[in-house]
């Protein structure tokens, strides 16, 4: 069988015309009820959406400037938006789990030297080629799946230089990859095995010399915390928040996954970006969130891969209007899973979240997630050409059947491959 | 970074002397605690596997006669077995699936012409050609995981030449794929609408007409039924399994998956391969299982798709010292997820299956449950040449981290590739 759309492209890459897609843009005055838009075409100029004009309205003077790629039908989605994950490190926590499989405690393997410490001793000891290179399949994953925009975490260094060393790496991909990248400074992951009896002066560290080294390095475009019983406390986060504030740092939290803290609250009186995690949010804390817009990003996979029980509270997040999204929150130890379609796929069946959540999730509330939200997500005018192309009907079939993969098309900043 | 092996073949197809592989050979007296053998060359000869033998009694003479492939620590497992799949379909069901997550119920979307009888229709209207078409994306989902022999069901004609173009697709597939084919009918899958008031009159023709003509034609390796209080009943059963044993023809059963009723006894009771589902099974059931030999197939997808609660009883098994299998059940309405690698995940995340259990279950005990032990699922003097050749260190990183994929070269009946 045919694909719904050309087999190679000859393209003068500045000027792209795309017809006989079928455009999902659900805030659009003529989306049918699944948020797609039939017969209009979609105009991209350098690396930007340009227009997106009915058929009629197109008049052919103006069309022989671009080059025509037709679809015959395939869905255009936003390239989809990955806005959490811990992609760069080096090691390998497979064997922690057999041992959990097999019947052995948490404890028992932190007591070892496993859990995140395992982690950070081997991204400590990795160079930065070996770092990169691990990133790379890591990095495909996604990226076949339609993911355009990918943030990535620092977070297993836990010192100045393997913090620098990691965000250095984000840097190196960013460079050499057609991906937008979006680098979080993520030092305050857990304290370090040197500062156990000194888990504030760690903080002051994080706080006083790689917060402001590393932003005025251009190496971050958000700051992120860990807070739980086992990490660091909404004190701990009140003070780092102050210090990005100063620095005019935006802000987000792994919060209230395993227990409530109010690190959301929290979150939303700095007007932070995103809290993360979430499965033990309060009211208090929703009631905050919708004043500051802050976005609730939902993890289903460390959901599903920790046998969590606790959900989060999806109908509260729904009756407070608070843009949800969706992410993979790849990482070695509670996520190891490599895709953002099964992430969808359990938001679904895990959470119960409905077709059009889960895919605002991915774009156009991953971007607020990333405080992109006027440049990515979304098939608008002035947006960024960053497209994912799909060989199905309805974009529920993005995320229903798995292992098969109906991308066929990606455009990333105007640049479209297969 | 390099593979640990060769990047391209240049093959005399006859004669494979494999080195420096790490054998996964869990019953070898000289397997480490992972079932691991090092130290050892793998050589095929033809389709079969002719010996293993450690690198010292290797005479060089012997090996100059093979061709050398060398795998720098690579891990060689058995060719994984998928033993139950419903992969031969036409039509989407994702939209009955958009309709659930929107809060309608199962009952009023079968009302509406969903539910299976939806699959059938439209398998029903489907070309062979087309049928054959559709199949390969699903095959290549599961071949890149590597698959080696597949278990395929028809199931979705419910008539005699529907059921006959289903069969007739899969050996279609048979005669034109190196992965090694094993049907199952299932006329007996669900009661065809025109039978609705008749269910007794659609078991006749099963058995007295598309059973022998199907099983006479070579067209089938087992004959399976779907027994729940929504299709056949034990009864039903028990008359099919007759006139299969009359033939001659294995049997196997989907059983007590949302309730129990005694089809897994009755299944053991008549010496069957397998029962498949079965969370209700009953200590009874678990019983003459272990009397009759009869593998308990886990499908962790559906379970997960379906959101059950019920587990199957892993610790009762166990205790039988029962053969446990695990497949993906993929089918469109209840499993679409082409991922024998999540199957194993879920294996263990859902229902705590160790790391050798589900190594056996994809390898061992599923050619057990495909009546294929003498041949398939197993690194042995006089084995089938099915291998996979992975890139990790330990066993479980076959199926720890999804979304990347660490198979770098399969063996299809003694021919290596990539
Ligand atoms: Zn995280
Ligand atoms: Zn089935």
């Amino acid at each position: 069988m045919n694909k719904r759309g050309p087999n190679s492209f000859t393209i003068d890459e500045q000027n792209l015309c795309i017809t006989q897609g079928r455009i999902w843009m659900p805030s659009h005055p003529k989306a049918d009820k699944e948020g797609v838009v039939t017969g209009h075409q979609l105009f991209i100029k350098g690396k930007k959406i340009e227009a997106i004009l009915p058929d009629n309205e197109v008049q052919s003077e103006l069309k022989s400037t671009y080059t025509n790629i037709k679809l015959e039908g395939a869905l255009i989605t936003p390239g989809l938006i990955d806005c959490h994950t811990h992609l760069v490190f080096a090691g390998n926590r497979a064997h922690e789990w057999q041992r959990r499989l097999a019947g052995e405690s948490y404890e028992e393997i932190v007591k070892s030297g496993g859990g995140i410490q395992s982690t950070v001793n081997a991204t400590i000891e990795a160079s930065e080629q070996m770092l990169y290179e691990l990133s790379l399949p890591r990095l495909e994953a996604l990226v076949k799946e339609g993911v355009t925009t990918l943030e990535i975490k620092s977070g297993y260094g836990l010192c100045y230089d393997s913090e620098f060393k990691i965000l250095s790496v984000i840097k190196t991909i960013k460079e050499n990859h057609k991906l937008d990248i979006s680098p979080t400074f993520l030092g305050a992951h857990a304290v370090p095995k040197a500062y156990t009896t000194d888990p504030e002066g760690y903080l002051d560290t994080v706080i006083n010399k790689m917060l402001p080294d590393f932003w005025h390095k251009g190496l971050m475009e958000a700051v992120d915390i860990f807070c739980e019983t086992i990490a660091f406390s909404v004190e701990d986060a009140t003070r780092l928040f102050k210090a990005a504030r100063e620095l005019g740092i935006p802000i987000k939290a792994h919060a209230e996954q395993l227990s409530h803290l109010g690190t959301s609250e929290l979150v939303a009186n700095f007007k932070g970006l995103s809290v993360d995690h979430i499965e033990y949010l309060q009211k208090s804390d929703v009631i905050a969130m919708q004043h500051s817009g802050t976005v609730a990003t939902l993890l289903p996979l460390a959901f599903y891969f920790l046998k969590e029980t606790q959900k989060p509270p999806i109908d509260l997040l729904r009756k407070y209007a608070i843009p949800m999204a969706i992410s993979t929150d790849f990482n070695p130890g509670t996520a190891p899973l490599a895709s953002l379609r099964l992430a969808m796929n359990m938001a679904a069946v895990e959470f119960g979240l409905t077709v059009d959540e889960i895919l605002l999730g991915v774009t156009t509330h991953a971007a607020k997630a990333l405080g992109r939200d006027n440049t990515h997500g979304k098939i608008a005018p002035g947006f960024m050409a960053n497209l994912a192309i799909w060989e199905v009907d309805k974009p529920v079939e993005i995320f229903y059947e798995l292992g098969t993969n109906p991308l066929i098309y990606r455009v990333f900043e105007g640049d479209i491959t297969n």
